[in-house]
């Protein structure tokens, strides 16, 4: 499983806080905290009304003092993403392409000047709604992708996570959807928004942690999320040992002897 | 998701000393407890070598005298079932008919007589190994079952779940089973003895609180359990709100406001 952290996104009020402050050493320990927590990816996003060029800008130059990783640019403005890329140090995801025309026209570009990996949103003029809406955009978009010489092994269909509280058929959907897309096209990647699946419902980490090991299950290989969740991650370890994607349950034992399956001792304790 | 009860099982060192001791109150309490935690059926297995057919018929008995839930008699021994069967109130279900005919001739008699449900287990003279011989065994059960007059409502394919320890394509095998027994026989059930698949490796309950959200995605809708765990009944329900189960989100709100979501308040705290 391919773990991208989700952390560093403007939209959480602590990390806009840091942005407009310039506070670079909490967005460090933030890049840091997710690196050691285990993702191998980091998301940035720094949508701030107005001034998104220059906080993602800088946020891509913090977060590469800090860590190694490979980054994910995060961005619903294509002139930020045009100014951030260049300043990636190695190969970046952008997150994301999508269905609706001046988008795609504006990201394709992006995605094969600076040779990218890149999420393609199962999402049109309007969100989807069920199955089959997002199984065929996800597959209009790798067919267009393909077409443009990008490889399936770059792109990473995202079936439109959103709230199960907006719709009963939305977990469902993006479920099926997983397994859909994988099968249709093997050798793409699915990946997810966890936790916009929890929105508007009580102790949302349960949902976002259950509803990751429903996905897993359904062929999922690729999630943005809280790797700093600890629960999250030991659901993950587990799925993969109970899948067979875990020789010998190498890494789950592993992540047990490095005191990472059960919760930590209460505060005081 | 339809719970028993496996808490009530005489191979627990616990509850052999109370049924060697008649303890009838630590089985009254161990059957109360399961009900409020939302158990709908409790298993029941007395199997004490050589005293079963006494064991089980007083287990029977007292439980019964606790609470007004049906009951799964889990024994290996068809005289045991024979003596205790007329003792149960209501429809029992039997755990289980296997492949191995004289299994199946011994039991079968008692399906019909006693109209029970009856766990069909994929196992013949040996243990499954892959998804293969899960399917093709489960299938071949349900076969036998129907063509003696069985309604596909009353089988739960169990497709043997043997410890992952022991072997990685034994949690996929059960996962990719339920799913193919499920859409090839509309209307039967599949059901799940969970907690064998952690057998052997550390923080068990992890395990099979993760393997059961695996199952749940794949169609699951029965399974063995102990319900007096809060995390894996935490998990079902996100996996049912998830999964488009549970409309409006209602049983997950509701057990929400139970308290039943979150973990519990430290002891002493």
């Amino acid at each position: 499983m391919f773990i991208i952290g989700e952390l560093i996104n403007s939209t959480r009020k602590r990390i806009r806080e840091a942005v407009l402050s310039r506070d670079a050493a909490y967005i460090r320990e933030t890049a840091v905290r997710q690196k050691e927590a285990g993702a191998g990816m980091l998301d940035v996003n720094g949508g701030v009304a107005g001034r998104e060029v220059e906080c993602l800008t800088w946020l891509v130059n913090v977060v590469q003092e800090a860590v190694d990783l490979p980054l994910c640019l995060d961005s619903s403005d294509p002139a930020a993403l045009g100014a951030a890329l260049p300043l990636v140090k190695g190969r970046a995801m952008i997150n994301s392409i999508t269905g609706e025309p001046a988008r795609f026209e504006a990201v394709l570009p992006l995605v094969k000047q600076y040779n990218t990996k890149v999420v393609a949103l199962a999402m049109g003029a309007a969100p989807p709604t069920g199955v089959e809406d997002r199984v065929a955009m996800g597959c209009r978009l790798v067919d267009s992708l393909t077409a443009s010489g990008i490889a399936l092994d770059d792109i990473y269909v995202d079936p439109c996570v959103l709230p199960v509280s907006t719709g009963g058929e939305h977990g469902k959907g993006v479920a099926e959807a997983v397994s859909q897309v994988m099968s249709r096209y093997p050798g793409v990647h699915t990946s997810v928004g966890l936790s916009n699946v929890s929105f508007g419902l009580p102790v949302r980490k349960l949902l976002n942690q259950t509803f990751l090991v429903l996905l897993v299950s359904r062929g999922l290989d690729t999630a943005i999320v809280d790797p700093c969740d600890r629960q999250l991650m030991a659901n993950l370890a587990a799925a993969e040992a109970l899948l067979g994607r875990d020789e010998f349950c190498a890494g789950y034992l592993r992540a047990y002897r490095a005191g990472k399956l059960e919760p930590p001792p209460p505060a005081g304790g």
